[in-house]
């Protein structure tokens, strides 16, 4: 952390209330980076502000960043402010192509009420690091009132996505074809709303179909909401303002039937839990001695995280 | 978990020792139920016997079931006693058809040299749970010399498997295309071996070309393995022969280069990380009153885990 220059908590908080994005970008560095004066920070500003916060999620190659972007114009379009927490995994095969997938957002780079920013995930198919909710908390006291949150769909991380936004978005495609729909199988479940993108391919309609059929089938909903499903071209905008409609009475339903604040519960809940997982992780990385001694069959693992547990003094 | 007779500890344990199937099976329901005497049993078998275990993993449809039927004919044929557990996401959607496959495998059902159980994962795409861990080191205690662990691969799932398993194997087919390939790329990483599976199906050759390819820019592995590809036909056994000597080759190398140890020892890592996540993820569930005031900005997660932790008086 040796390329973090010393700033005094006071005056970078003076210049992020200020609305200063360059604040922002260096609270978010902070955050990102574990340092103490992000902790500070967020110990200051989280719980400020309330954006609608969605989560958008798929398979690589479903069109994520061009929809998000055609979905920013929409929420500009209708003045809101709007930050973008896109989520990269780390892994060496995928993060080039991503990188460059995302460079389509930058047409946004001159619109001061637009602030992108790309964030690590959790490893190559981890979940969503307890970073990545502090970075929304960020933005969200920075007073954006929309914020969209891409995930690459793989797994974990969208399953915590749903966990942390107020609306989750899936972004499936008419080429990605059967084994991905049914690799999508639980994430249907998860799912608030549903973009067929490049709809201008052969089989739109076939996957329009098969949605249906399996979202007849799933449990119902809170407060009787059933995902619709949206055909949409991203690359030419079509279909895109009906998306962003049905995004909006999400989260006209969520308020309707006081299902906002449970929301907010689960995300403060996830990150509880994502606290506790990484000292877990850490805690076990650490612990040579007792790690041994479990693979060893000399002590059970519940006997060994209960030591970890009792032997904990530090804060976290 | 009325529905569990009461047994004594001394009874089951003599009755598994003995190499009874049925005590084996009691074993494992007390152990996935989370029951005390499941926790009593493998603190006496935890450690005992040691069993090459095999991860099989990869999309819905790749063939895994059919795959692993395959290999438990060739480990048969070696003399080798076979373990199975098969790792089942819960989703409503999806575990009826998966079900279906499996009974493919029921063709052993009358070889007492084989056992084969089904276990839940934790949620539809969530990893594997500790109670799986557990699972496999009974079949080790129980004598198995081979243990085949097969998940279906969305995400986190397979990382975990990779943590667990000696071997990891990862089945892809040539009809999943691309975006599949593209979707797997975090998951190349911790593959050992690669089966192309369904090769009589158009395009297996362009796979392996891009897998070649793909492997090239890998980081090297431990020891300088460097993960072979076998195109399979599960369902007429073509290439399997194959496959399982190619298992038993990435086994020899980890002999040879004392990688083994370094295995055993992640899989502890694992079960311990395992079991303070489940516990974190009951306290938090519980913690209603914590969690809503970390929604409410008033406390940071980290200090709420903190509180958790310090309170923490009874074993987990």
């Amino acid at each position: 952390m040796a390329e973090l220059a010393p700033v005094a908590l006071e005056d970078l908080l003076e210049r992020f209330q200020k609305g200063d994005v360059r604040a922002l970008a260096r609270a978010l560095t902070l955050v990102e980076a574990g340092h103490p004066l992000g902790q500070a920070l967020l110990k200051a500003l989280r719980g400020r502000g309330r954006a609608k916060v969605v989560g958008v999620t798929g398979s690589p190659g479903a069109g994520k960043s061009t929809l998000t972007d055609r979905l920013i114009l929409e929420a500009r379009k209708r003045g809101e402010r709007v930050g973008v927490l896109a989520v990269d995994p780390s892994s060496p095969f995928t993060g080039g192509a991503i990188l460059g997938d995302r460079i389509r957002m930058m047409r946004h780079h001159q619109d001061p009420g637009v602030y992108i920013r790309s964030l690590a995930s959790r490893g190559a198919l981890g979940g969503l690091a307890g970073a990545t909710v502090a970075a929304l908390s960020l933005l969200e006291a920075f007073g954006f009132e929309r914020i969209f949150v891409e995930t690459v769909g793989v797994g974990q991380s969208e399953v915590d996505i749903a966990r942390v936004a107020d609306t989750t978005l899936l972004v499936l495609t008419p080429a990605a074809g059967d084994a991905v729909q049914a690799f999508k199988a639980g994430v249907m479940e998860i799912a608030d709303l549903f973009a067929v993108n490049k709809f201008d391919l052969p089989g739109g309609e076939r996957i329009i179909q098969e949605l249906k059929s399996a979202l007849e089938l799933a449990p119902p909903r809170p407060g009787g909401w059933r995902p619709p499903i949206y055909p949409t071209v991203a690359a030419t905008g079509e279909g895109v303002e009906a998306l962003f409609e049905g995004l909006e009475a999400h989260h006209q339903h969520l308020l309707a039937h006081g299902l906002l604040e449970g929301h907010r519960l689960e995300r403060a809940r996830f990150e509880v839990e994502s606290v506790i997982q990484e000292w877990g992780r850490r805690r076990t990385q650490d612990a040579k001695e007792l790690v041994a001694q479990v693979a060893q069959g000399l002590l059970s693992p519940e006997e060994a995280a209960l030591r970890l547990l009792k032997a904990e003094e530090r804060p976290l």
